[in-house]
């Protein structure tokens, strides 16, 4: 029987022939990363083993990146544990204040994970380096401990969905769009403990940025993992940040997929995720009442990157937030923040009466950095609308692309960039 | 009996005369302020009152500075508070994310204060716009409730100290060192609902931003307000940024000083303040053993102007804050933020290692960007180490100059820029 590019990575690193849909094995590990909320439990749990060893010290991300800097004393006492395990065991990629990022925008940017890896990290987002054709997946904090102590984890082998994907995507729409219309399509549970692989003549319209976009919203499909194909973008992005060596695998012609999409991305529209589940989508078109909001978040994991800040800044300039909304951007990583400095970027999103904030998973989950009273909606770039998710249980998470979230900034309420007659 | 300049302003906004220490006068305000964490009390307390109207639209700011982006559901429901009442009374003057910045930045910056005005505001630092000629006090949030809606507040009118500054500040001595070694001197109880009073001709050698500095901390020797006189340099801010008639005021050459105390600048070396009071004052010389730190905090309402930042940038150029310390510049306003990305300095930070965030108090009272766990040490050009301050109770906080803080962010210890060659 046929492997799909899942299988064949996780049967590589299992040092087996093959492997089929169900099989449990056991898997090296290339990555084993955590951040400052779930690395403090992996950390005790390692306490309880036998060993107190790490696998490979070059091999194991720690990445600060939810709640800092420090938001709290209890965060800071978090950071303070992770810290004194990275400095214990010389943890080569530890990242704090100053050489930080959101961990699933660092790590790629860092070089840390190519195609062909097998990764897991303590963080359900984690499936974002399914762009990098890598097989990634987010795992617990018992598991990580086990990972970093081992190398080593096991996976039941996923059976796999394939999203064939045509056709290039029409001005304003990008790979969130895409994504949250696969999550409208199939369902929050839609893919459940499955591969999505993406394939298709569309991808090569797909720039890095929204791939790892769409890889990076898999779990909120229920998928075990997202996947792409290794193109000529793939390689350019991998020489361009990292000396790694990688792999490449390509799925097998008989491989078996237990469904199968074809999407046009010519027919695509802006999408927004209605409270308070991504699977709750309409297309721009369909939004027919006004919803007006209170703020607009740009940034995150799925959207911090520069791409994304390039088009919230395009639609941003010589424009202004509008009075009594708050408009918050998150360059995702450090170099990001830079870089948008240097292209302008960030001067638009001041000018425009927006605020830019140090990289950081922040109000995404409810942290910090723009939380929400009773009755407050938010339009956001980020992944996830369950209640409560950004703040009070009364307030109203909408996901969107950053086109989506900057125009609504502009107008006060859901737009899409074609309001303002872009 | 002559008059001192504090005393001048507040007999012509109580329409008396004369005035004398320790008299009880009505006083006509300029200006009322608030922030997100006073107002919302003071809110509540004019809910309580007969008349449902303020003074004076326009001579009101509430300034929502302290923990936003909101941090968490509580500043959220505290922000939307004052947000609304802003909106129900058209508060001219209403600042939030977008337009914000740290208040005491933020007026003089806007214009809302000139010198001869009489301001409140219920933030204990408002005691700043001294630099400009002003009386401006810290009060409680009944007081900034009574304020709002009558437009007067009752005073005790304080007695003064002189303090008569000569000489001209060496390289790295700035603002930060001349009030640090006055509250060294007088202690942190020297000066007690006393107005002090600077004069001489070494005030031509501190720029605006020194003497925001300086009038800043009158409240840690527990001043009733800090004032310095009007010349060419007030002026000239007062005309770039404000649009408002001011009236200078000039002390009795008969006007009585309970105490008087020469200072002479070129003598002032870098000093910094121990855990945990600002008293606690040693100068750089006689800090003997190695004072090691986790963090430097450069940033607040007393060190986070334009002329702070260039400071600090001029000694992180080139340079690298050492691994493992964790330094966070906050420009004080997003004018400034701004400014500091055309000046190059933010880049300059980002490329030391150091992060910049969104303008706001945020650490220094505790509230998140930087808080410390058991055991941190922290430098910081904020304006309080009190116990537990700036997180666990088993933190410490160490007061020093911008110049200061960044070269112990290079060194990974309490270090004047001398260390670095500078």
């Amino acid at each position: 029987m046929g492997m799909t590019m899942t299988q064949k990575i996780l049967a590589a690193h299992a040092n087996l022939p093959s492997v089929e849909p169900g099989q449990l094995i056991e898997a090296d590990l290339d990555l084993v990363l955590g951040n400052d909320i779930t690395s403090p439990v992996a950390i005790h749990e390692m306490d309880k083993m036998t060993t107190d060893k790490v696998f490979d010290k070059e091999k194991i991300a720690l990445v600060m990146d939810h709640f800092i800097p420090n938001k709290d004393i209890k965060s800071a006492e978090h950071c303070k544990c992770v810290r004194e395990f990275a400095c214990r065991h010389d943890i080569t990629n530890y990242f704090d204040v100053g050489d930080m990022g959101i961990e699933h925008a660092l790590l790629p940017e860092k070089g840390l994970v190519v195609a062909g890896d097998v990764v897991i990290g303590a963080d359900s987002h984690t499936c974002t380096y399914g762009a990098l054709g890598a097989f990634s997946t987010g795992v617990g904090s018992t598991d990580m401990a086990a990972g970093m102590a081992t190398g080593k984890a096991w996976f039941k082998v996923p059976g796999a969905i394939k999203f064939n994907l045509t056709g290039k995507p029409s001005r304003w729409v990008s790979g969130k769009d895409v994504i949250l219309h696969i999550i409208g399509m199939i369902g929050v549970d839609g893919a459940l403990y499955k591969s999505m692989e993406f394939v298709g003549d569309g991808i090569a319209n797909l720039s890095m940025d929204d791939r790892f976009t769409i890889a990076n919203m898999a779990i909120e499909a229920g998928g075990k993992n997202g996947i792409f194909p290794v193109d000529e973008q793939t390689v350019a992005y991998m020489k361009e940040h990292s000396v790694r060596p990688f792999k490449t695998y390509e799925a097998d012609e008989d491989a078996v997929y237990e469904e199968e999409y074809t999407i046009d991305l010519s027919q695509l529209k802006p999408t927004v995720a209605f409270p308070h589940l991504p699977e709750n989508t309409k297309t721009i078109d369909e939004i027919k009442e006004d919803v007006v909001i209170d703020q607009s978040v740009i940034g995150s994991c799925t959207n911090g990157r520069i791409e994304d800040l390039r088009i919230a800044a395009r639609i941003l300039e010589g424009r202004h937030v509008k009075k009594g909304i708050r408009c918050i951007v998150i360059p995702a990583t450090q170099k990001i923040y830079l870089q948008a400095i240097e292209e302008g970027l960030v001067q638009t999103f001041i000018k425009a009466g927006a605020v830019v904030s140090t990289p950081t998973c922040g109000p995404c989950l409810g942290g910090y950095m723009g939380i929400l009273a009773a009755g407050e909606r938010c339009i956001s770039t980020t992944n996830r609308n369950f209640v409560g998710r950004m703040g009070h249980v009364d307030s109203e998470v909408y996901l969107a692309s950053p086109a989506v979230a900057a125009a609504s900034a502009v107008t006060g309420k859901i737009s899409a960039p074609d309001e303002l007659g872009l």
